[in-house]
């Protein structure tokens, strides 16, 4: 049993995907984790105005013994109203008849085309074989079961051991979409051996999503469907005092090594790039400005070029609504100078060349007046997204 | 002097344009927009907290009587530190001196390339020449020696008959980047024989400009140059009361005219896309939602792509931050209704293949919730985007 990784390393836990032929055949499209015991559960979902039917399903159950969360890909039910929500409950209570347990103890999530009904009957009539095949050792078909556009499946895991034991955060993710202000869905599901309490479960997790999902421009505000769960086995004893630090610490890592994973395969992406922000009025500044340039279409653009057009980094930050001033304002590429205090340095042309031709690039961003510091992932934009997105068709 | 149209039909300015060099041979970048008379002028200029030398010049001198505009090409002048403002008052200095009239009646503007100083010397030793050049028939050589990535001059003029006689608004306009929320420079310069009070004339024009110039996702926050001025005589007897009605009419349609063609012109478009948004709470919250939809990435690519991706204008509509309700919202591209109440409706794919076939579509959402109307002009996001934005290099 030692050679299992991914979600499968987490004892507790099985997992099952198969071909349900939603949307198209031969693709893996429905799956589920279950637990063999209830958990705790925290949730981070949308906050979109129009969010799907199975987001507000799970987010009405997230405080619930949690004992299943149910995926399907390739239809988003969204934008489908009483029918889509009545869809959503179908499958988890067909979902809970098939694992004998409670309705309310399963959660659901959909990534795919909005606007279309689930072919519901297909669904529920899949479920009990969908079951059958739940094993400890199928965790990485998930990851695959979820994908979109996504060209690689995303699992991250983590052991950290602490005064109560040794423990181990897994999860998985999928997201391709040039992720936001315009995201594809995002879907992250995590599991844990680490028992912790909802209320510190809800506020770690939160403030870790914050840190990693919602620093590579990835907005929990964008899609309809964006869902990140964690699911903790309920117990007696849970993680207390420095426990939890250390807790959060793997948490965060697991999380961060998925962000990566998320960004290096953005739609149509040549480059993964780090914008470090720092010398800011603070850190929400530090933060507006880092998200302006990951978001600054004409940045991802020159960034595709090879171009190391610092000027269109200067302009985002200038309407990124943080304090800056020209005149204190530094840029860096690498280590490569390109302005320093507002002066415009010129390397040669070869020093710049060498310093776009990396697969990964640190852009580095010094507003020159506090100590504020954020750090964001993103990348460049290519035909390739164009293309994706012109095709990926109703 | 029947067939002179465009700004050449307004009496007493003259215009000159010429090629100094700035930063490619043989193409015309210096141009100059010169009054017989001191005029009053009003300007809207980029809220950037990054902005251009030419734009803090001409804001420090817009409340005086002005005598001329000067407007160069392929080198913006921003990110120059104080060497650029120091350029850009030698530039201004120079041209009043070859005009034989005050400094500060100089205005100045610059689009182009960020952070390269201009050869400052070459332009001031090129302003005899072109101030020798004026003419009133050089009018649409102005429209032509502002272009950088536009593909076509864009000008407009209008005249109007009120209870003070015959007049003409003409304006001129340039920036043909995927304008906001990563504009390139825009540049604005309308001119008119109608005396205008300078208080009016400011609160007409920026009236005039938020329902125009930023009703196509151009936004004034956003490049570090932007700049639309309006000149008009200084006169003792100013347009007033109804006549200022068909004044602000006419400008209006001017600026419209102007907007449709820059959107027209937009950097590898191949539609022309009108967002109408109704039904919105209020006023603020229709805008909100045609902005989001204009700016979304995602809706830009499937209008590319020719897909009546209605899902992706609903989730735009939910993200941005105006009231919206699945159940209340109708979307229809021309006459055929996509979604009616948050319910699909299946148009047949001939249907759609022939709304999403022409060059100009109009896309209404129906927020089903209030009177908030507003209109939005966008465009389709092509490969040739791309790749225009790739290779426009530092």
């Amino acid at each position: 049993m030692n050679t299992l990784y991914g979600l499968s390393a987490v004892k507790g836990f099985r997992f099952a995907a198969i071909e349900a032929g939603i949307r198209y055949e031969n693709r893996l499209d429905l799956s589920l984790i279950a637990a063999d015991f209830d958990c705790v559960a925290s949730g981070v979902f949308t906050t979109n105005k129009i969010c799907a039917a199975p987001v507000r399903l799970s987010r009405s159950r997230i405080n619930n013994p949690i004992r299943g969360i149910i995926i399907n890909a390739t239809n988003a039910n969204a934008c489908t109203g009483e029918e889509g929500l009545r869809n959503a409950m179908a499958i988890t209570k067909s979902t809970a008849e098939a694992l004998k347990v409670s309705e309310t103890s399963i959660l659901a999530a959909s990534t795919g085309i909005i606007g279309v009904q689930l072919p519901c009957e297909k669904i529920v009539k899949a479920i009990p074989s969908l079951v059958n095949s739940l094993s400890r050792e199928n965790g990485s078909l998930i990851a695959r079961a979820i994908m979109t556009t996504d060209t690689v499946p995303k699992e991250s895991s983590m052991r950290f051991t602490c005064f109560r034991g040794d423990f181990i955060i897994a999860g998985i993710a999928k997201g391709a979409g040039m992720i936001a202000p315009n995201m594809a869905t995002l879907l992250v599901f995590l599991i844990t051996d680490a028992p912790v309490a909802k209320n510190e479960l809800d506020t770690i997790f939160s403030r870790c999503i914050d840190k990693s999902l919602n620093a590579i421009t990835i907005d929990g505000d964008m899609s309809t469907n964006d869902t990140a769960i964690i699911l903790s086995p309920e117990a007696e004893h849970q993680l207390t005092g420095k426990d939890l630090l250390v807790f959060e610490e793997t948490l965060l890592a697991v999380l961060t090594d998925l962000a990566e994973k998320l960004v290096m395969d953005a739609e149509g992406a040549t480059k993964l790039v780090r914008i470090f922000v720092k010398g800011a009025r603070d850190d929400a500044d530090a933060r507006k400005i880092a998200r302006a340039v990951s978001n600054s279409l004409l940045v991802k653009t020159a960034l595709f070029g090879m171009d190391p057009n610092w000027g269109r980094i200067a302009c985002a930050a200038g309407y990124s609504g943080a304090e800056v001033s020209e005149e204190q304002l530094s840029i860096s590429f690498g280590d490569l100078c390109l302005l320093q205090n507002g002066v415009p340095q010129n390397p040669s042309r070869e020093e710049m060349v060498r310093a776009m031709h990396e697969r990964e690039i640190q852009i580095t961003i010094d507003a020159g007046m506090g100590n504020g510091t954020f750090r964001f992932l993103t990348s460049d934009i290519s035909y390739e997204y164009v293309k994706i997105n012109a095709e990926y068709s109703t």
